[in-house]
């Protein structure tokens, strides 16, 4: 598969992930919004339906949609480390355009929201309903173990791909591999999201808090950069885990 | 295919998506009911079920039930733009049938809640929860940001659907893919829905308004017609726009 | 297959689908159950992967577990009508023995709940939590209406099931028409129950009602035989509408 | 297959499930969790996904993650009897290690839950919402109901699996049986979770409750050992009859 076809499929894929995805949390977090306050069973399934939708759109690429797949299935063997960068890239930059169309199909919710003179008050406040959309925020900040549930959360996710196979073209999900995986990210949203907001992603975390920064929003607060690193590094770290556990036992 | 072959399945098809739907909005919307007030998630995955029966019964013709799904695929190029007025003829009147049955099993709960001293006096507010039955309304009333919501929710409906491949008879959903776009749906509604209630479909919103402008029903207000293009051109275009993408990118 | 394989298959499946059904009723209506008031959406999801549970049990038989599903089928032509007693009697005995069952996995929420001095001044009202376990009862009482409404519900189901169709031994559903089947009941549940609570089926609300008066329950009042022919003519109607309609357009 | 790669299957396959299966009681039982009392829908759909998901691992030994399971496929002759200590062992093992996991993801949530001067007055009371992550305790403390409540509970599970067919391997579930055993786990909790908090799984209990006993969790109280053959005497009964069954009726 060439360099651009890869690029278009995983823009695509990673787009559509983040925009359902992202969306979820405004749906549930900001105001005016008719699901405001559905709860956290509605995120969970939103965002694994999230990850079912951007999967199906991606499946010419193998619907990777994250660097931690394409980082453990380069270790696996499954694609070649010379595609590593076009794969991570397009999943940055899908990441950042789906943050941006939640914002464009929430904009008059952003706008109630921020403009609320208690929204005013707290804007440096984290995690605000807003900074909920773009980026994870812990519960309990503690960097450390905060890192050590990405990486449980993240080698759950990973382990559970690996082993179910890959599609034809040996570089991704098959059909029922991605209502599987949906369904066991539904599962880990519920199990484990609840200390760090389960990032599992680099490129969902980074791609619209980069996005956060750059928009126009009033009150908005600060993008946090401080924690940034723990939902890049955590996911990245439980893949390479269980990649390497893969080709140990299972290999 | 013959056109009244077209005609018994999209009718019937689309008839069972609309009593399901609008089913699922009268049961969390009118008192007296059972499942009032269950929720965001019930209403989100009723709607997406609804899909699912209504596209089982209606696979004959590819389960269109939508004519967002029948423009797109006209644009590509899998059915004749000969059948789309058919299929659209259908799928309005199918969607019209299946707001009378919505209106028949829920007969005693629109009394109740009609006749409701409260429900009269607020006869012209918008929306209320028996407007909630019929047709879609804005959080926030303006419609070129009501109509880019309807484009943005509709697009990733419709990409999912043409990057799936279609059924053996060229015309529509495979089994499999039934399924899918059922829980797409699903996901839509929990994360695109919270700004319009996600009609990304026009005769959703078109067949029941006009059931709604004819029922003999107390204190129903007024149908709204000044948002009801926002819900038929909103879909029509994020059809379009996922077609013409497709046949560039993927063609 | 023989009358006794039939009886086997039916009687255990339609036992499950009854205990589960039941069970998920209980355990959001008694007292001292950890899923206490869960909601309508549990309610939904529990009866819904009851009819799943069940219909994987009961597969050899084709899995009716509902003398609707069999009325329709025997007038499709799938089965004999000389088979139609034998498949509706063990359909009503399973129900009965399910019911038993949820009678003793819950029999400390029942005494619980029975005992409770609120309960047994308002013995004689219905729905009481303990009612809803055994039998459904309307929201708004009006016997034609609400007789309508179960004929719509079961109209649904059975239009679905029959355009599914069937599994290789041609008297029931497929592996994957059980799934869609379980969903569709969820749907139908979500969209469809508020109003009666949805029987749509005459052996889910008639074995546990005779369980019901037959049971030595404290404080438990009448079980409400006045209601009990709307439960069953409504589904029975229902599904011969579904199963004429289908023999006329698809048959 | 060797005993050693059952050993790495089940090892690995259990500690997902119960990973995923207690960090979703963790997620909606403690304190300063994003989850927290999301409700008995989360609790049941975290369960069945994490079954799923623990499935999807241990695919190679035939999935069996839970002694009642192994002990209904040896009384039918799927397995040797030779087999079932290093079945079991294994997934005691697993549940053991998951349930230390399930304590490093939710670190800092344990802390400040068990630090909560309201939880030190109540270290002695059964379930408090640590408790209710490593073992489960009846709502009605009754030994022979809650057995009785265990034993119907994994009849049903076993029942469905067993009727399900087996995988090619002959060792334990398929693919797709994989995905229905999860809906039903769903199932069983929504319906028959409500008396004891369905066990249905001796390892589930045992082996976090081991753990809760060893780890140095402040004010953590007993670890309830009274209570603790129910649930691995009652699945076990449940397995049996249902393996008994089904070699009767079915064989």
């Amino acid at each position: 598969m060439s360099s651009s076809d890869i690029f278009a499929s995983e823009v695509t894929g990673t787009m559509v992930l983040i925009l359902l995805g992202g969306g979820v949390c405004a749906a549930v977090n900001l105001k005016r919004s008719k699901a405001f306050e559905a709860g956290w069973v509605a995120v969970a399934f939103g965002w694994g339906f999230a990850v079912l939708t951007g999967a199906y759109i991606a499946q010419p690429s193998g619907a990777h949609l994250n660097p931690a797949v394409t980082l453990a299935l380069a270790i696996k063997g499954d694609i070649s480390w010379g595609d590593v960068p076009v794969y991570m890239g397009s999943e940055l930059l899908g990441a950042m355009l789906g943050a941006v169309l939640v914002w464009l199909a929430y904009y008059s919710q952003f706008q109630v929201t921020l403009r609320d003179p208690e929204a005013a008050e707290m804007k440096n406040a984290n995690p605000g309903p807003v900074h909920g959309v773009f980026f994870t925020s812990p519960e309990v900040r503690h960097p450390f173990l905060n890192f050590l549930t990405e990486v449980i959360a993240t080698f759950v996710l990973i382990f559970a791909i690996l082993t179910q196979g890959l599609s034809a073209n040996g570089k991704g999900l098959s059909t029922l591999g991605a209502l599987i995986t949906a369904l066991v990210v539904v599962g880990i949203g519920l199990s484990l999201g609840g200390p760090t907001g389960y990032a599992i992603n680099p490129v969902r975390d980074l791609g619209p808090r980069i996005v956060h920064a750059l928009l126009p929003l009033p009150n908005k607060g600060g993008s946090d950069w401080a924690y940034a690193w723990v939902p890049v590094v955590g996911p990245l770290a439980g893949a390479a885990i269980a990649a390497g556990l893969y080709n140990l036992a299972w290999g």
